[in-house]
């Protein structure tokens, strides 16, 4: 069965004309990503911020079996109800891939219980990012690390629930270290972050990058064993 | 330093005074709770619902080192701000003891990320609860395990973050196991849940209950090596 | 690519005419688990205690991606150069799948530095097995549940290393529970243990206890991002 | 109860008058250690390898809580019966610090079931240790980072068992992260690595790394609530 993908973007910088991120993804980020997930193989379509409902139906989440989500600087106009949504059917089954600034989005937020803090800078900074768990799905056909030439720098203490597993561990030229790559099992879903893509770097054009986010959405795809009904709550409780 | 503790509960089964509750904790569960802690070298006191900001004021929270939480029928009338506030204190290096039916609590989702959701029955099961980490500093003083005569049951699958580290694991009558003694590491601070303590039982009169919540506050509280800032924030990204 | 697995089997029991595990196992435990191993896609072979290098040579393991472990009655007459090459081989990516009593042999205690103890009862338990994390690959098509109607019974506790992934928790009869399906990263492999399957029971030809199986052996096999050499090492240091 | 402690150290290099260890640490890495624990309030004593039964006998085992470990060139000269005897009492309770070039020792393999590889370079390498868990009770006291000038470099991968809890991960200058403080429970005992601490460089002069090695001491140091017993093990499963 083919996996079914939704890329989320809030798609806010690409649509400025006058901005780096036009120039590298003159069609969004978003697009971007759908396309190498699509050549991979997956069914992979796209939302945006400005969409009805974000772009983010009932309908369209239904069929949705990873959901990667892309934000920076509209966090705050995401409404609740439809992170709720998303939260819902994340612990009914649904994958979530959180990428880059996704740190501070809701729904991060929300699946974590953390503030999602950490610190950053844009200084071109090389970024070497680890492979420290080499058994893991997302490690595979990467190799010892691999090197992003200039990058946002993250840097810890990165604000989050501990990691269920702690696949990537990220080194920067100017003296800072990130868990980058973070598994967590919620629900009967699966969280994964993966820390580049800063929108005025090529970075998910880079061929790495590509291939963990591809490993990502096999990886976070679940055929769960059952899901958690919430039944019977007497009013008073809820 | 002495350890500064506030237990808190909805405090509202134990003023019907018909309510098997009431016989058991005529003084509420929360006075039971903060006598024994008191008792133990602890600095324990009392906050309700029905008081101004449930008691938990920021005064109250910004001297409070370890925080219990005992809640079942009035979930809902917990206001979103305070929730909002002792989870930023938890973030900032305060211990959280989530109790029995706080399984469902807001403060207890938050950090979680998941429903809290479980089985119950109210059968007069025996519950066993087995220590799974003998090394860990809340299983100190247990032997292999202790039995509660009567309980409500609560059976997995309890969606919840997977703990950092899991200490007990109950066996029910009924067939049921549950993950019943629980901890995480939530910012700068730490939380832990624990299974027992339905109020129409005398469970937290039971001496090795008391010791778990003794031990619990002890493991919880914290002097954290930092307390990670959300500074320079900028607006677009709130 | 066919996963390759190899089925090791002290096949002692089974030999015994008079036993009980001769009616059910006529032709070794390993056999029936090969036999639905090969029938679910995989390439299956086996090995034994009784064969010249236990039938595990270099080439043997070079040659094998997934490797289970059933043993009982002659840990002690494994020897000790053929574990250290399993060892290797699993660091080096194999997948190590270790059945019921295995718990005690010398591979398995290698692999998680702890003694591998745990209780035991020959009683009939009915064992019912909950599973805790329903977006894991090995719970795949089980349901909240499903019981084997009379096993030996294991319990808690079970001295092994903190499982990276708690799968299964089994519920007994008599009062015991035990974490019955357990994973963890080794070097560039992985090791899964899962508890039923004494040879007096016909337990390896239930249904679910073959889905469990076969899902483990997808979950232990890796293409390892890389595999770390031990180079150069000094002489003085080794 | 003052906590007891021993503080094994081989003892070769600081014996040649003319090696740099010399000069660092005139009576050896053991005594510097033991003095600041000493003056911390524990009970420290010291143990090396030339020493009947290298220090380490039965008694002297059996009376201390918390063992610290230093070894570089002499790791195969450590007795195989006396690691045996480490582990068992490591399961027992004892807690087990286990300092940098140990990660070769045959008792580190041993508690790991791993290689202990890793990648390591002598060339002055600045380390910044950033706390990863700041509530973790062994960051107490440091800060978000601390600094250690020049150090040997050790990077990933470390070929551990995956921490159960990780606290500390290193920078250094040539490009590498490494995890540096990692935590395990094995049976009724606990274990610490803790990186730093080449012969060479006078790193446990340094307040902060005495401060951790004190933390570490305090957590690793255990009252179990109860010691696994192996009892009436049939000879033939032995």
């Amino acid at each position: 069965m083919t996996i079914r993908v939704t890329v989320w973007n809030e798609f806010q910088h690409e649509k400025k004309a006058d901005h780096a991120a036009a120039q590298i993804y003159p069609n969004g980020i978003h697009s971007t990503i759908a396309d190498f997930l699509n050549a991979a193989g997956f069914q992979a379509g796209t939302a945006t911020l400005d969409e009805p409902e974000h772009g983010l139906t009932q309908e369209v989440l239904d069929n949705t079996d990873v959901l990667l989500w892309w934000g920076h600087m509209a966090h705050g106009k995401v409404e609740d109800a439809i992170v709720d949504r998303v939260q819902a059917r994340v612990l009914a089954g649904m994958g979530l891939i959180v990428l880059h600034s996704g740190h501070f989005s809701k729904i991060f937020k929300r699946m974590m219980g953390t503030s999602g803090n950490l610190k950053w800078r844009e200084a071109n900074d090389k970024e070497r990012i680890w492979v420290i768990e080499p058994a893991h799905p997302i490690a595979e056909g990467l190799g010892e690390y691999f090197e992003i030439p200039a990058e946002e720098m993250y840097g810890e203490r990165f604000d989050i629930a501990t990691p269920d597993e702690l696949v990537f561990v990220s080194w920067f030229t100017g003296g800072e270290v990130f868990r980058s790559g973070c598994c967590w099992y919620r629900g009967s879903g699966k969280v994964f972050y993966f820390r580049p893509g800063h929108e005025t770097y090529p970075t998910y054009h880079q061929k790495e990058v590509q291939q963990v986010i591809i490993n990502g959405v096999k990886w976070a795809y679940t055929k769960p064993a059952y899901v958690s009904q919430v039944v019977n709550v007497p009013e008073f409780m809820k």
